[in-house]
């Protein structure tokens, strides 16, 4: 298994990047590229006692940043670490992508110089979150596409579906719409036509769900469109650290509640684990023809090597075979049907 | 002071709402109208020991239902409690009105039977939430208007702007578009047309806001369309619900740990309060010419109580008319410069 690294994405890159690589080469025995300034990258290996060993790199001179318009990984940083880590990915030079950088890049990068599977209308970001039945379900799309069709918010289920099913060995995904009413008269004129055809595709649909209902397992795969997707998510997100923020006070108000605290520290810390989900890696990009998973911009090394872990089990689990299969059944039955 | 309340809205009518009215004439000396089947309120006040006192009924023989079309206020539910209600807000019988009922039909009854303020183009509910800096944040739309046009947004900044000013005394609040980023460039083309009209309003707009930062005090109005909104709104319920939920066995591992719980208890139940929503009262139907709360579906009588204060409070504050006068004011300098 051989993983192309972006070396210069995200706000700790390189050192917690290839710290992440090197817990990944050591663990799993994972082939590593890096793509970035080879120079920077083996002074900050040698600096920091990082071993480069199992890992290669493929130099690019320049680097995306969050300021740069997304756009920019096609012409004007077209020899950054993201760009020259998708060509490399794209000509069969590794069996998967990983990169903490600016995530509208990625997308376009993802879906321009990695191309889209054949049939696939749009890309969509995908998170991946625990449920309190002990399971996980994914949400998508979280971002990538602000505005959406019905069609491709039908796509999405279809591509959130497999991918549970081949990823994490769902049975029979249970595919939902979210919406702001679990009726099925929800909604505005994008949700009633999305569940519609949602209804007539050889899907396990079952209706709309609410964004309350999350966290307690109500789906395996929740559909919507990429502005409400990334609400929903980055207001789990808040109000995850609002609380354990808010929690501290509560335990340090007295002597017995300091005890208290030191007692459940641990407890504590595991809790916030569950809740993080850049513990799960990243957020696959869905409906891209080879596996590139965008990992969280603050990652450090830990959750850097559980994206790269990510990409490789995504690598390996034939998902996007069985996704192109999918897309290419359904679009074979409506040119039959036409 | 005279507050028309509902008395058959919601999960637990009448006999909590019955309680909370009790506690409002008791602790703040309200006069409170009630509306509604006329001997079910007296039964179940006299069943359960409820003083009517400074409570007259005006009578109304349907209900609205969960399952009903909220069109059905108008037509064939005229004569439920929640019409009645808000016919005689409407008819000047009382100076707020508050309802746990349907949320679509408290949208409709409040546009059509007690009218918008002049030149407002949409009601809008609102929910205050609290920041984790001591303060209050409105965020609207929360599910009115699953759709929504710019200039309707930019309405509901200065609604939200106003009741602020007026309802919690905040001085010169900062008005924020929710989006997926805080870039000025980001979301689509809803995002991007309101905008750039709010940043041309006499208003503190500070810009975008994500969903991630609202509970952190990034701004005191937040501006989104119902659905948003509403997904945004539910994700933090859902959030704290499941966090709360979760911490039960974190804290039930061992004897230690019990004891840490029982030590804890009340405290986290203070927090728990401190997120819950229902604490503050109800959400305001911004936009509408007299002060209508809608409460919780499940509120309970002390959630009642506080919804009936909050509307008390709202018909003192002056909002209204401040609102009416701010529209009003932009109406004029529009036609002015046409």
């Amino acid at each position: 298994m051989r993983i192309i690294v972006d070396a210069f994405g995200g706000d700790n890159a390189p050192l917690e990047i290839l710290k992440g690589c090197e817990m990944s080469v050591k663990e799993n025995g994972y082939e590593i590229v890096l793509s970035g300034d080879e120079e920077k990258i083996k002074s900050c290996a040698a600096e920091n006692g990082i071993s480069l060993e199992n890992m290669s790199i493929i130099n690019a001179s320049q680097v995306v940043t969050m300021d740069d318009h997304p756009d920019c990984i096609l012409k004007a940083k077209s020899d950054s670490s993201m760009a020259v880590g998708m060509k490399s990915l794209a000509a069969g030079e590794g069996d998967a992508f990983v990169t903490a950088g600016s995530t509208g890049a990625a997308v376009i990068g993802s879906t321009f110089l990695v191309k889209r599977i054949k049939g696939v209308k749009r890309a969509a970001l995908a998170t991946i979150m625990p449920n309190d039945k002990g399971g996980n379900f994914m949400v998508l799309d979280v971002g990538a596409n602000v505005e959406c069709r019905a069609e491709v918010l039908v796509q999405f289920g279809v591509m959130g579906s497999e991918y549970m099913k081949a990823f994490l060995g769902v049975d029979n995904p249970r595919v939902a719409l979210l919406n702001v009413g679990t009726e099925d008269t929800k909604g505005g004129e994008l949700q009633k036509e999305t569940f519609s055809l949602l209804k007539n595709m050889p899907l396990n649909f079952i209706g709309n769900v609410e964004a309350r209902d999350l966290l307690f397992g109500a789906a395996d795969v929740v559909v919507c469109d990429g502005f409400s997707g990334n609400i929903a998510l980055k207001s789990i997100e808040g109000t995850a650290q609002y609380l354990i923020n808010n929690l501290k006070p509560v335990f340090k108000k007295n002597l017995g509640t300091i005890i208290a605290y030191l007692m459940l520290k641990g407890s504590l810390k595991d809790f916030k684990k569950k809740l993080d989900y850049t513990e799960i890696g990243g957020a696959p990009l869905m409906g891209i023809a080879k596996p590139v998973i965008k990992a969280h911009g603050n990652s450090k090394a830990k959750a850097f090597k559980n994206a790269i872990d990510q990409a490789a089990v995504y690598a390996k689990s034939g998902a996007i075979e069985k996704i192109a299969d999918v897309v290419k059944k359904g679009k074979d039955t409506a040119d039959e049907n036409s």
